[in-house]
């Protein structure tokens, strides 16, 4: 595997073993990428049908959002909905690759637990980062006085997604990235993978698509049965799981599923809280119970608290201690959190590291095959080869949210005035081997509109882990999301710019 | 019963019946009222979390319309998506008047079936509304054409909703109206008892509420079955059913669920036509077949074409005549349609007209039972009575929509004109009996607010009825609508200002 001994290596040598598209055939300005003629063409006659019929199921089917549009969207529910923006049908995945990433989860499951136990690990990987993201830097002086307080968490619940693309090229399925917080979309994945089954029901024949080779979709039931399951390990059927929110969410329908699932099937009430309410309404008792607002809550999940942008004061921060400092089952502690940097990423890549964590050899294999070529910029060699030959390479900030990614000429630009500037600005930013997948010709929804182009997907396989003191209880795949968004708008993810959710066809 | 005879009698005479409530305790201003102790109060702290579940549940169900505000809401679906308005709790209901109501439905669905055959009744009992009112007459012209012509609909589906009012002084059901066409909300109806039926169960402890007393609703399941059991009647599978639908229509999302209904249930294609559509690709084959658009046309179920401002061209009533001629099974078919009108619902109170059309002694004394006080004003005694107490009627006109009935001083100020001015334009309104139901406080949602006022409930229960030449196939009641609008706005009935859907608790 030409990209796993890479990530130890100058991006140069590992880029010797790639094999280099030509860049006369398939780059297109700072955008490289691949077309493929496997794109799907609906007959005009049809279109319009499908597209009316996708967005009544969606309105019918909760599949929606709060419009920007509207000002009330994001804050009172019931207003100034809109259908979740889709794809019209499912991108085409193969089915090797689609087990690989489903066998990965449990995996990536049991690492995330493995490395969140070494303290010093996390300290020593992230140091550098410490002294050039104000962020990481907060996280880490909460996790630094968990391990002074000698704060145990023994039931550890993990509600993570893992983001893959296919590369083009080689048809490996690369990781992106790996959430251990807020990871978004249980509750409209599902949807849209019901939604494309409902029109390949319908339309399948005119298009020579088959409904059955779409994945069922059950994230958020299992998700939920993961949150019941934590709550069930609290043992206070009093006590609930309390949602951490935005004061402003327009993706609050998917965490309503979630919620609404949890009280159905389980018998869970929700409570939905802003950081800022709960540093007013908090309070540990003195065995360390956590009171929020008059409830005992159970379980932590953060919908928010991922991105610097949730911490607009001190008393964001303080609720998060508060929280840390409970007994309440924190999704995810602060451990889990610091293990899904982009800094932790790349040290894993290095040789060695996994083996530190996991004893079973093929795990070890299995994960290191989808690492993508990761490296620090502290190697004045990396620094070289992305300054020479940038459009192999993304720039990642360890800043959070996504959209932040640094490509092309920018990425000469950025390495430029680090190096002038001196100090560690380096340590703020890894490099990544930039992954070209395959366009299909795609039909996007968007506010009742289709748009019809070349489009690249992302897949992201959730992930669930949940072990007490004794045993581990839970260690499943979830379900999936994929998220396809227009090649012209490529920049190498799918999170930022007009993304829409997809599902997976099976080939 | 005080209200039987009366329908023959003048008004004075009936009136001096009835337990004449106090003016100076219920009457207020022109909208005399009852207000009852039974409302509801939902304490305080409930409240918020009560009305954000219900509208939360609206978004994830489907319990949604289009949303004035937005523009395209109307016409593109999946845009500018609003919760419908609901209350918030079920109304308290007499568990035996729901059971009259429900043994209703099949009576008056086999009294509309047998009215409409007789051509000569409806074209002489319409006879002067003809002259007063050009909508009534142009449907009247089409059914004598279709009288010429012997054209025979040996298949016949009613969907019928009545719509009742429960009279505070005596706790009579009274009929308000008869709907043959275009009977809206069997699909979000469902929802609202659902919804309740949701609500109570998270929350009916505190509020000494049982869920078990929300009548289930399957308005829409038992519609699309009987709408599937018509198109098979055709008994041509590649055919569809089409609805008549307006180019603008923010109640969409009714029509939507039925339309879903009837392709999972049934198998069943719904195919979307405005009037002048029709009129622009509709044509008849040789043998009566209507082909619109391509698609074989099995069953005409209207949702629009019941009021004048669905006919703005000459075209619209060429596509209704086009409909009329065609073999397609009609819902409904112009002497249904007919059969709608108040002047007939009049006719059908005078003595021994009911039984000219039903044979069964104990029908007719049900359907009498439920009559409200129904007069013609070409009696002068009746014109008196109304000018003299208007406080105690409604002057209703043929036109069709609701929001145009005549209350209070205005009764008399029409009638004074109407009388001076001659000629026939008092045979364009019928009089009827004022209802003056109980008043609930309730808590009525809309565009994510809460209000929280006494109001007023209309309660309607759908009928189906199809029968080919043979035999009746199916006459069943089939579910419920609740309507609920505040007693300040009272008019009454619900069809005009601000009303809400709203489902039964029964007492």
């Amino acid at each position: 595997m030409m990209n796993n001994p890479s990530s130890s290596l100058s991006p140069s040598l590992a880029l010797k073993c790639l094999k280099s598209p030509d860049p006369q055939e398939t780059h297109k300005g700072n955008s490289p990428k691949h077309e493929s003629a496997a794109g799907r063409s609906v007959p005009e006659e049809v279109l319009p049908k499908l597209v009316e019929e996708a967005l009544v199921w969606s309105s019918l089917h909760g599949l929606v959002v709060g419009d920007g549009n509207n000002k009330r969207s994001g804050a009172v529910p019931g207003v100034g909905l809109v259908h979740a923006p889709f794809a019209l049908l499912p991108v085409p995945f193969p089915t090797s690759q689609w087990r690989q990433a489903c066998e990965l989860a449990p995996i990536f499951n049991e690492l995330v637990d493995r490395v969140s136990l070494d303290g010093k690990f996390l300290q020593d990987s992230l140091s550098r980062t410490k002294n050039v993201d104000a962020f990481t830097s907060r996280l880490l002086d909460i996790h630094a006085m968990m391990l002074a307080d000698n704060k145990k968490e023994e039931i550890r619940l993990g509600l993570h997604r893992s983001d893959y693309m296919l590369d083009a090229e080689t048809n490996l399925l690369l990781q992106i990235e790996l959430n251990t917080i807020s990871c978004s979309f249980p509750g409209l994945s599902c949807l849209v993978s019901e939604l494309h089954r409902s029109l390949l029901n319908h339309y399948g024949k005119h298009l020579g698509l088959d409904s059955k080779k779409v994945p069922g979709n059950t994230t958020v039931s299992r998700v939920a049965h993961a949150l019941a399951k934590a709550w069930n390990e609290y043992n206070n059927s009093s006590a609930v799981v309390m949602f951490i929110v935005s004061n402003e969410e327009r993706n609050m329908y998917d965490q309503h599923w979630l919620s609404a699932e949890l009280m159905e099937r389980h018998g869970v009430n929700t409570l939905r809280k802003t950081l800022a309410e709960i540093n007013e309404e908090g309070k540990l008792l003195p065995d360390g119970t956590l009171c929020v607002d008059g409830h005992t809550v159970a379980v932590v999940y953060f919908r928010s608290g991922y991105s610097p942008n949730d911490y607009p004061s001190e008393s964001e921060w303080k609720a998060r201690i508060l929280m840390e400092q409970s007994s309440s089952i924190k999704c995810p502690c602060i451990s889990y959190h610091l293990v899904g940097t982009k800094k932790i990423q790349q040290e894993l890549a290095k040789p060695n590291v996994l083996e530190r964590f996991l004893e079973n050899k093929d795990d070890i294999a299995k994960v290191r095959k989808c690492f993508a070529g990761l490296w620090s910029l502290e190697d004045p060699a990396s620094v070289g080869d992305a300054m020479e030959r940038p459009e192999y390479f993304v720039l990642k900030p360890q800043r959070e949210g996504g959209g932040n990614n640094i490509y092309g000429d920018d990425i000469r630009e950025t390495l430029t005035r680090l190096t002038t500037e001196g100090g560690e600005g380096l340590s703020a930013y890894i490099l990544m081997q930039r992954i070209f997948p395959t366009s299909y010709l795609s039909y996007l929804v968007r506010e009742g509109i289709c748009h019809h182009d070349y489009a690249v997907s992302e897949l992201g396989i959730y992930g669930a882990y949940l072990r007490n003191k004794d045993k581990v209880i839970m260690n499943d795949q979830c379900g999936y999301l994929m998220r396809t968004k227009f090649s012209s708008s490529n920049e190498g993810g799918v999170a930022a710019g007009f993304a829409v959710l997809d599902s997976i066809y099976l080939t």
